[in-house]
C-alpha cells in the first residue's frame, strides 16, 4: 500500500475518539486525588510595545487520572512485577521505575474489538459493582459475532462511560471480575480497556486473588496492558465491533502510566 | 479498504517515533521551567496480608514541555487570537480558555512531509540561532522532490533534535524565520513542527513582527498548529520524506497545548 | 529586660496555637481548590549497605489554603492596590508580584485582642452567612472590656472554627460585613483575623463595595492585613481577650499570601 | 510579667530574621529539586462591572527547600525512627507519616545561641566541605563566652549563608561532622541549625555512621530537630550570641519537615 492509500484510508475512515475530557472536578479514584489540575499563569495581557503575547500554564495530574494506560510497573505481587522483575531500590526509585515504565510501550496500532456487554444484556449500563464474568464475555462475543485474536486491543463496555460527568456516582461502576479477566487473558490480547474507573470493581476483594484481581491476571501474570476510563458510547451506538485501534502513550520515563487519547477507526466496509 | 487491510498496512509499515523522552532535567525553555517533574509516592512495599500492591505518582508538567502541540489560544496579537477571538475574562480564565483550547483539536491523521533543511545544506545541524528562510525551504523541497500540499503536517529539520540531551546547549537551536513561516503558511498545511525548542529562534526579534514571528504567521494569522521538540533524526536517516502522520493531543480542557507522541508511518512502497 | 527574662516569660506563658491542621481534604474555598496536597515520594526502605534513610515529599498548596495571611497584592480596585500601586505587567508577573508581595511583611510581634462576637451574642457560633456589624463589634468590645489600639492584631470570633473539619459546611460561615470592617479599620489595627474561610462572607455582594467588601476596606483602602481560617476556640474557652500575638509569614517572593501558624501568648496576669 | 510588658519587650527588642528568601531558582539540594515553584494564575485584570479583583496562585515546594525544619520522621536507621518507632505501612503512607510528622512540633519559643565558628576561626566562611569538629565548637563557645544549655536552640555558623544566592556554589558548603554533632547532642539542645544546605556536608560519608552522620546523631538517636539554610549573617555582624529564638513550623499533617521563618530577638542587655 502506498502512503497515499494509507493516508486516504485513514482520513476517509470514521474516527471514534475514546478519551474522556480532562477537566477540574472530573471523576477520580480517591488514591489518585486530586486528579487533573490546571492553572494558567502566563496570560495574554496588554503590554506596551509588545503586540504578541503567549499564554501558558501548569498541568498537575496523577498519571492514573482520566483515560490512561497502566504500565507494567504499576502492579506487583509479593514485590515481583511482570516477567519476574523484582522490586528493589534499583528498580523502584522516588522518581519512578528503571524497568517496565510507560516509556517502554511502543506506539499501539492494532486490531481493536469492542465487547459490548451492556448491550448484549440489553441494559443501558450494568448494575453498580457488577462483576463481568467469562460467560458474559463469551455470550457477548457470540451475540456480536466477534472473535478476539492474539494481539488485539479489547474494549469491554459496561455502559458506565455515559456517567463519567457524575463524578461521585461514576466511581461505583461495574467492572471485570477474575474469571472475566482470565477469559480475556486466555485470548492473549495486547491490551484490555473498559469504560470505568478501574477496569476492576475497586471494592471487589476476590476470594482467590484479593483486590483488583483483573489487574493481577492481566498485568502481573500476563503482561497485558489495561486502559481505564475509556469512552465507548459512540462505538456502541454505531455497533462498531471491529476497528483499527491506535494509542500513543507518552514516553514518561519511569512512570507507572500515561494519559492517552485512544482512537478507533472504522472503514465501514 | 477493510479493517483487516488497514490494520495490516499500519502494522507492516515502519513506525517512526517523533517524541523525545520525558525526564527530570530535560531541556526546557525558561518560561516553562521546571518542565517535567515526576514523583512516585505510592510504592510497592511488603504489606502483611496483601500480596498485590500498586505504585503510582504525580506528574507536574508545563504543557509546553517536551514534544508538544500548541493550541490556538497559546498566542494572541493585540489581545486577539486566531479567527478574531477576543481575549477577555470570559475567554481567558485562571483555569484556562473557554475557546481555542487544545481539547478542540481532533485526532490528527494526515499526510506528513519532512523538509530536511540540515541535510539539504549538507550539515549535521544548522548553526545556532540560524533563521531558516523561504529560499531554504524551497531549495530543500526541490532537492528532495517533495511537494507540500494543503492539509499536510510539515516537519522542518534543523538537526538540533540530536542535541536534545544537552539541556542547556539545545536552547540555542536554529529555527524558522518569518519568511520561512510565510512560505509554509502559503501552502496551507494543517500543522508545522520542528526539532527545536520553539519552532522560532527564541531570541529573534523580527523587525516587522517582533518576537516569535513564526508563531504569529502560523498560529495567529493562519490557524496552523505548531509542534515543538519533535525528534526527526530517524526520519532523516531513513530519507523518509513522505509518510502518514498521526498525533493524538490530549483533551485538556482550556489548556494552551498538550504533550504528544507524534508518529510517522512509512509503507516503503 | 534581659534575654533570660524574655525567654522565661515566653516559656512560662500559656501558648495558644491559632493554626488549623493542614491535611488532604481540608475545607477549601473553590477558587483555591485543591488546597493542600502532599505526597511522600522518598520513602524509608531497606537498602542493602545503607542503614540510614531519608523520607521526603512534595507540598502543593494554594497560598490561600488553611490558616494564612493575605499580602497586600492579593487585592486591587480598578487595577490599583494599596498605596496607589498600579497593577501593570512590571508589577504583576506570571511568577508573582514585584511589589507588595508577602515577603515584605516583617515578623509580627504585637498586642493581640480577641473580639468574641459569638460569645457576646451567647451562641456557639453565628448563623451561616451572618454579617458582623459595627454594632456587634462595639457591643462585644464593651462586654469584654476590651479596647482595640492602633497597631493591634484583632481576632474576630464567629465560632465557625469548631466546624473546620466539616469541609463543606464550613464554607457557609459567618463573616465580617462592610460596616464591621469600617469599625475595625477606624481603630488602625495592624491586621485582622477571623475563624472562617474568607473573613468576609463569600456570597455577600455589598451594595456599595461589591463582593468581599471587608477585603476592600481593610487591604486595599487601609493596608491592613487579613488572616483567615484562624483557630480561636481555645482562646475563647480561656476567656483570653488580650495577648501577645506572633506570626511569621514566609518570605515567598512575590506571592499573594503565606500559610502561617499564628500564636497567642497569655501571661495570665 | 503583664501582656503589656511582654509585648513591649518583644517590640522593643531587635529582631533578626533568620529565613532566606524563597524564589524560583534558589539553591536546592538535588534530591529536593525543583525546590520552590510559584505560579500566579488568578490575575488582577479589568473586568467590566467588577472593580475589585483578587490575585492568587499555587505554591509547589519540596518541604526540604529553603529555610526549613526537619521532622523526626525524616530520618531512620534500619527502618527505625527516633524513640524506636518502626517504619511500617501503618506509619509511612503515600500521603505522609502517622507518627513523628512535623505537625507534632509545638511552637518553639526558647533560648537561642549562636556558635559563630567562621568568626572564631577568623574567616568569612569555612572551606568548602569542611567538617566542623567538637573542638571547633568548644573553642568557639569559649571564645564567645557562650554556654549551651539543655533545651536551647543552637545556630552553628559556617558563613556560607552569605553565598546562598550562588545557587550552585552554595551546595558545596561546610557543615557539622560526626564529632561536632556529638558535642552538640551531649548538651541536649532542643534543636540545632546551620547556615548551609544540609547541616551535614552532603558528600561526607562517615566511616562509622555513613552519610549525613549529624542527622543520625541528632534526629534519630537524640530526637533533636535540625534547621537548614538558616540566615545567620546579621546575628554574626551584631555579635549577638544569645537571644530569644522563635520558630513556628506549619502543622502539615504527616509531612517530614516544614518551611519556617525563624527569628532571634535580642534585648540588648
Amino acid at each position: 500500500m502506498s502512503i497515499e492509500q494509507l493516508v486516504s484510508s485513514l482520513s476517509s475512515g470514521r474516527v471514534f475518539d475514546l478519551e474522556q475530557d480532562r477537566y477540574v472536578g472530573a471523576a477520580i479514584f480517591p488514591a489518585h486525588w486530586p486528579g487533573f489540575v490546571y492553572t494558567l499563569h502566563r496570560h495574554h495581557e496588554v503590554v506596551e510595545g509588545q503586540p504578541r503575547t503567549s499564554a501558558s500554564g501548569t498541568l498537575m495530574m496523577q498519571e492514573h487520572s482520566g483515560t490512561h494506560i497502566d504500565a507494567l510497573c504499576h502492579q506487583a505481587i509479593d514485590m515481583e512485577m511482570y516477567g519476574g522483575v523484582r522490586v528493589d531500590p534499583t528498580v523502584q526509585t522516588p522518581r519512578g521505575f528503571t524497568e517496565l515504565g510507560v516509556e517502554t510501550i511502543k506506539p499501539i496500532l492494532r486490531r481493536g474489538v469492542l465487547l459490548d456487554v451492556a448491550r448484549a444484556k440489553g441494559v443501558p449500563f450494568l448494575d453498580a459493582g457488577y462483576l463481568i464474568t467469562d460467560e458474559d464475555l463469551e455470550a457477548t462475543a457470540a451475540a456480536q459475532g466477534t472473535t478476539v485474536r492474539e494481539g488485539d486491543c479489547v474494549m469491554v463496555r459496561t455502559g458506565w462511560g455515559q456517567n463519567f460527568e457524575d463524578a461521585d456516582g461514576y466511581l461505583a461502576a461495574a467492572g471485570v471480575g477474575r474469571e472475566g479477566a482470565r477469559w480475556l487473558a486466555a485470548r492473549k490480547p495486547f491490551l484490555c480497556g473498559a469504560d470505568n474507573v478501574a477496569f476492576d470493581v475497586p471494592e471487589n476483594v476476590d476470594i482467590e486473588l484479593g483486590s483488583l484481581p483483573s489487574h493481577v491476571v492481566l498485568i502481573v501474570e500476563a503482561g497485558i496492558y489495561i486502559i481505564e476510563n475509556v469512552q465507548l458510547e459512540e462505538l456502541s451506538a454505531a455497533s462498531c465491533y471491529e476497528f483499527a485501534f491506535m494509542c500513543l502513550p507518552l514516553k514518561l520515563r519511569g512512570v507507572t502510566g500515561s494519559p492517552v487519547r485512544p482512537i478507533a477507526i472504522s472503514t465501514d466496509n
